[in-house]
């Protein structure tokens, strides 16, 4: 049974895929908290309804909210017999869905299917409407890889050359083509943006092999040991999950003109490293949280991380005004703020 | 009924996808010509059988080589059923069917069908003999594109970011983008090269913006008249049809080792204006045939042509010994040499 939904002729309607993932779950609930957005340049209207389609069920708080949907499926199956909420109200389509990089490099055609063939179903849903939407394609720094014979550049540009090293990476980086070709075309307003390593992510270690930079601050946090599997001098790029939702934000309130190229956009990162990570979670939480990480380098883990850019010059995102977190300490504060589930340190503000 | 194929456990067997094309027939000629192939570095072997796979009829001289087998229909569908020619003996496959710039534009699903999805189906079954075959992709220069906000730089790298401003040169760029994971993967040999414009190509005008650049020679020649739709001094890059199958050839030679990165490889290209092209075509054929070319700016060709590299810095493939042509009286030389239907000049070669 279809719950009422809170509508009117002035609100945005928001589509978001992998609407029940860390992210997903994070952009919608900001974008309800907001209340309103400035689609592409417009002026504010109201946020809703957000249509959140996953596979599994968005938490209590989203399902109960009247602004929201949640459609639950396969991604595929759903766009394939059109029940992926798109019609021809959507305004804009925040396309998050993906299977992690880890899955995708052990099974090609789980990759093939998730990352791949939904993205084109989904753009080919969204250009069957003929209403321009705008589609915000969350790319990822993966999309840069060390390859033999092309070594990444100390910094990576806008400009720089993606060599992808991994299937994940290909098959962001063949979406970010698609969405730059349906946008020349008119039959969407396309906006890729790459997404960096987001750190602190709450909750359990995924699949990617970027897990760790969030569970070396994440699992102590909760009085668990945890392992950092790579020297602690690595340079490693990463964003807050709330810089990473405003990137997104970002990218669907600006206009075409501010926007720019077609090309995808770089989402600034703050440079770290593991030493200095492990520094901040210290000064933070304190010596005896600090000291349940685990120094234990992996060299295949460390592997893949080495290939990773660690340095971005983000120029076209900062002049959308979306600028790197200022400290890894700030990052930890923000995580103890915002999560009841961790041991709440004394320093901790 | 099948011929007899002249074949042997030493042979090489190749598959050439639109192999009734300018491109293909004189690939195919060439190959049997040489009679043998060093592919991928190995030691030479007989070239044979060689599969034309198009949805024309090859001519009559390779309909009458032994060696050469012709299949006629949609790539799609041969594919879709298994009929493409492809089987654990392939060794090497030339990809070079595809819809042009101009079809791919006018008509969008074409391109998608032509030039992205068998390209990835051709691929797929690649992978699925589980002999890791050589294939070698012709992608284009047309990957390149003047785009708003990311200007071309003045000299094509090899590192140069694609900013493709066509659909066609997306759906290149995205087939370099599988071929390069494929080969990562172990599913294949890849060897993407992206060509350049040919000239001067035999035959008819085609749907292709750049079809002047051949007709503005081919036609007066012919002793027909033929316009030039761009300014005279618009620099554009070339190459001719020999150094053109010579890059081919060269990229399913060339080791793994020599051949480098997986990301692809731009061919040479000889930079030079069609002021100095009808130059050349007086000094080979007289002033009487050079005065048969109309110059008739057309802003529509001129707006797309101008988007176009036209210097490039073809590093990678100077060191295969890939060079580009040393002038452009030297082509029209060429071509005359080997085209009947020419009207000959008394001071041709």
């Amino acid at each position: 049974m279809l719950k009422p939904i809170a509508t009117g002729a002035g609100s945005c309607h928001v589509v978001i895929t992998g609407g029940a993932g860390f992210l997903g779950v994070r952009l919608a609930r900001t974008l309800l908290a907001q209340g309103t957005l400035s689609l592409a340049g417009a002026a504010p209207v109201v946020v809703g309804p957000i249509t959140l389609v996953d596979r599994a069920a968005p938490p209590a708080d989203l399902l109960a909210d009247p602004r929201v949907i949640a459609l639950t499926g396969d991604l595929n199956e759903l766009l394939s017999s059109g029940r992926a909420g798109l019609d021809a109200h959507t305004d804009v389509v925040f396309h998050l869905a993906a299977a992690v990089s880890g899955e995708c490099e052990a099974d090609f055609d789980l990759g093939m299917r998730s990352n791949f063939a939904a993205t084109l179903s989904l753009l080919e849903a969204c250009r069957a409407l003929k209403t321009q939407p705008v589609v915000v394609f969350a790319s990822s720094l993966a999309v840069f890889g060390d390859a033999p014979g092309v070594p990444l550049p100390p910094v990576i540009e806008d400009t720089t050359l993606p060599t992808p090293q991994s299937s994940y990476g290909i098959q962001k980086f063949i979406g970010e083509q698609w969405v730059a070709d349906f946008s020349r075309k008119g039959f969407i307003q396309g906006r890729s943006v790459r997404l960096m390593t987001v750190s602190v992510r709450p909750g359990k270690p995924n699949g990617a092999a970027s897990s760790f930079l969030s569970g070396m601050l994440r699992e102590p946090l909760a009085g668990v040991r945890a392992i950092c599997p790579v020297p602690a001098d690595t340079p490693v790029a990463l964003s807050s999950p709330a810089r990473t939702i405003a990137g997104l934000i970002g990218a669907a309130q600006a206009s075409a003109q501010t926007w720019g190229p077609r090309t995808a956009m770089t989402l600034p990162a703050l440079t770290t490293t593991p030493a200095e990570m492990a520094a901040a979670l210290q000064q933070v939480a304190g010596p005896a949280v600090a000291a349940l990480i685990d120094w234990a380098p992996d060299a295949a883990i460390h592997n893949i991380v080495k290939t990773w850019p660690a340095r971005i010059n983000a120029r076209r995102a900062a002049g959308l005004g979306l600028l790197p977190d200022t400290s890894f300490e700030e990052i930890v504060r923000e995580y103890i703020r915002e999560n009841t589930d961790v041991i709440k340190p004394a320093s901790a503000s």
